[in-house]
């Protein structure tokens, strides 16, 4: 997909009013099914998941707030955050001083609508701009909230692409956002292109992609599922905006990831940033843990709370761009490809120099030259050749297309 | 005690001739005694320690040189500096000339005496300020020095604070000066002083005190006590004068102790410097040579050697500050406080982050959540509390009062 | 050798024609015998050496170009990088445009004739200055190339060296090139002179020198002996002008070699530079490929091709200076000395220091005292002498001195 192919798929799914459960993560995942064959996934509430326990599904029929005229002057179907997420039902007339602490809204960014959930303490509640409600000056206000929490499901979407080993790269991004462009159709979409790209290539390492609910959603997908094959993950979101690209390192801060992670963005010529492991963020968060210990980073360009866009009406289809999308998504296909290039090879003529000039192998440029030479000499079975690249500062791409020639001269022979 | 009180203690031990054996040494501690059961030992002279010998006791009757009229013109009633330490007895008159190599003063600094000693090369001599000497004009002196050598015994003194463990932190300062007040009355009151607040508080670790005359005396005590208990030490000397706080590091560098001295200097906000570590000094030369080989630090505000009073008469009460003393106690007993807090964790509910909210253990407050986090996702039982704090840049204390808050919600335990 | 005899053997090699094979290497290697008995190993033509094959040997009789006249306007006869190295024979009239590709200049550096070879591509070719080049405008040239390239033998010079023990140093310098004075003439007498040195000297090490032709040289000698006594190694080559001093590193960039070569050039107050390995350069890249993996640096004043002479005419006897022979002869000794000195000690009387003034080893001077107590502290069996040099910041030499001293008190052992 272009980056505008991009686009257009996230105005399609942008009004889809997705949550932690419900039918909005369903209805997502089922127009990602055109593309590829993702698997919906259903856990029943109520399950134990670590420590945790799926929670009922949430079910929105309508929501608003109508004043003494009955017009209604707030309502979700104008937008789907204006209703506060987990909202339980409430029917009923409330004085305007009741209501004030179920509105949620943002002084200092007076235009906006706000993102807010209450997955875990029961509540009800609207949010809207802050220039909204300066017009709620009735004494009293209709509260018109027709959700439904019960027993349900909570759904994810899987896909797995084979690779030559069984080996495991796993992207992970959350599915859990309504309305909110960058945060988060970004990852979604540029998950979704990804995936498309290696469903067509042959790669070192399988690939398998988590489309979950944040928190809940990760944390039942690790509760029920093996992940021992897993060597190496990323957890991809807010990575739409015309920002610079950040990327989280994770828990050791010097796994292969990282380092393959931080070459590729080196080479890509992009503006970028490193940013050390906390234990805060996104779903890195649980791949992170103690007990799971996956090596998962967090590729953005935006990181959380660090832009006014964030969790925001103004996190719209405007704020999303083809450009940074394609691009995301360039970056990303160029991560797993080093990663899957990434082997560690052994010189089969490791006594001196091998005769590069009598296998037509010595070039007439000296740094093609150069590149035959540090491959040849690292190559003793413990270095990789992202290790080669790093030490010879040669470009990743050329180290491996001089170890394709010397595999292919006989000269060497991958070993790990 | 206040730093007032320390320092009226001082006053009371300041005219007290101390030396390497002798009765000031055991005057000294009898006065500590009045303040906790420090244990005085004695050891023979001629008992072999190690490499060393204990050396015959010191005592003086009295020391004095008359000019030709009598007249005592340099008088050890008048200042204890004013003997050579460990001088031979000699009774005799002697020319101006011979005099002249008995007798040490300072060129450069001319109203002060200095403190001088030659404890292992048989002499005998005054120390005086350069002023006094410009006097001494007579072609001859009446020397009268009634001293004894003799054997009998060297004390130090020993203090042992259980803790909830058999394992041991070190203390020990040095108590063979005579009347010089920073160098070491301060490192000596310090030490009690935290010897007093331990014998009140509770504490991972045992605190063992010695007092110790410098070299000999810490010779001494390694060769004729066991010390395999004991896991970190500090030697405690110069605490007394209004300087910035200095800290030599162990021979390795990179022992608990220097950690836990490091952070906890930073943590105070006094401005301070970390010194590596180097064969000279004080008594840490002895606890890290290679054969004993404690991981053994140095507490100071004054270094050897680096200041104008060093090693004489203005090395007095004047010199001696309050609030210094007062800060250095305070800054002992934080770094003691957090080296037995310093323990090893292990996170109970270690797959993906456990439920905070259910627990109450939420806060509103980001910087405690990032706490909880942080200790929950590193307490993998290889990482310290002190690791911990050092690599999420949150202060010990907060990470020690959620370790604490976590272990009682049942999610963590200690491990070691 | 002072610096100004090496230079006047250097008048007396430098115009002999070397190469890879052939005459000019004996006749060298034979100047080299009338000061130490040079072992000259011949390898026939044809034996396989690792993924080499010793080629065919070479020899000129004599090789002119000649006008239309008949005037020889270049002649091997005037100066022997006149032809190209490993030229095969040749004689006819070729056209002015045919000539054209056999013959090298270097356009930016008008008056130097080039050196150049063709080792393992047939070919023929004269090298020439630019302005030489300009004045053959004749339509057409006589060649006459009176080489032989047959089967016979490639040489090498070997001695050894023995020390006190089996361990070896090795000094490999090539000594194929022709008249080029700085490279590596410079190389030759360096080496040469250090042999002479410690032939009269008792070391720790065995010392080996190798003097092989460049790369096929060092193969050969590879394949054809053992080296598994070897501890240490150092490429000799462009010693011999008046420019600063590079050392390039080891494979691994942290042998004992390079701290040594390091340390010697930090101490010798000659300014340098420490290049990083790179598997390109002089034969350090056989030593330290990854089958070989031998510690071999590079000791250099002129990095190859880093410099205007570089494989030039002007690389002649006028640009090679005593005093820069002198010096780098001087510090090569230096750095084999340090080497064999920088044994690891174990202090006989570890428990606390032992008493240095019964010994008479308490010196008056402080810096000497503070080197008594590094080496009796660090003396634990696992840091060596130049460990104890770079932690102490002392002079090695002050640092040896003091260890033999504490070897004589009894007081230390020589472990390894």
């Amino acid at each position: 997909m272009t980056g505008q192919e991009m686009h257009q798929l996230a105005t399609r799914l942008y009004p889809i009013c997705r949550s932690i459960t419900g039918a909005g993560v369903r209805e997502t995942l089922a127009v990602l099914q055109e593309y590829l064959a993702i698997e919906i996934k259903a856990v029943p509430s109520g399950t134990q998941v670590f420590d945790w326990v799926v929670p009922d599904e949430w079910a929105v029929s309508e929501a608003w707030l109508a004043d003494r005229q009955g017009r209604r002057v707030i309502d979700f179907a104008d937008h789907n955050l204006h209703l506060l997420q987990y909202s339980e039902p409430f029917c009923g007339v409330v004085s305007r001083a009741e209501l004030e602490s179920h509105l949620h809204s943002l002084p200092n960014q007076p235009t906006l609508i706000p993102y807010k959930t209450s997955y875990y303490r029961k509540d009800w509640g609207f949010c809207l701009s802050e220039e909204q409600k300066a017009t709620l000056l009735d004494p009293e206000y209709e509260v018109h909230i027709a959700t439904n929490l019960a027993p349900g499901v909570l759904n994810y979407g899987e896909l797995f692409i084979p690779g030559r080993t069984n080996e495991e790269i796993l992207i992970s991004t959350h599915i859990c956002h309504p309305s909110l462009a960058n945060d988060n159709l970004s990852g979604i979409l540029v998950a979704l292109n990804t995936a498309l790209h290696f469903s067509k290539t042959s790669s070192h390492y399988s690939i398998r992609l988590v489309f979950v609910p944040g928190t809940i959603g990760a944390i039942t997908w690790l509760a029920t599922n093996q992940h021992s094959s897993i060597k190496h993950g990323l957890v991809i979101t807010g990575v739409g905006a015309e920002r610079e690209f950040h990327y989280k390192l994770t828990r050791s801060e010097s796994a292969e990831i990282d380092l393959v992670a931080e070459l590729t963005l080196r080479e890509s010529g992009h503006p970028f940033h490193i940013l050390p492991f906390s234990p805060y963020g996104y779903d890195e968060r649980q791949y992170n843990s103690p007990g799971i210990a996956l090596p998962v980073g967090c590729l953005m360009r935006t990181p959380h709370g660090t832009y006014p866009e964030y969790h925001t009406s103004a996190d719209n289809l405007a704020f999303l761009q083809p450009t940074a999308l394609a691009e995301s998504s360039d970056l990303l296909i160029q991560i797993l490809s080093n990663l899957s290039a990434n082997r560690i090879y052994r010189n089969l003529s490791p006594f001196c120099e091998p005769q590069l000039g009598k296998r037509g192998l010595y070039a007439s440029d000296p740094a093609e030259n150069m590149a035959f030479l540090w491959v040849l000499n690292l190559s003793d079975g413990t270095h990789s050749l992202l290790d080669i690249a790093t030490r010879s500062v040669i470009p990743f791409a050329q180290i491996m297309t001089v170890a394709d020639r010397l595999v292919s001269a006989g000269l060497l022979e991958c070993v790990g």
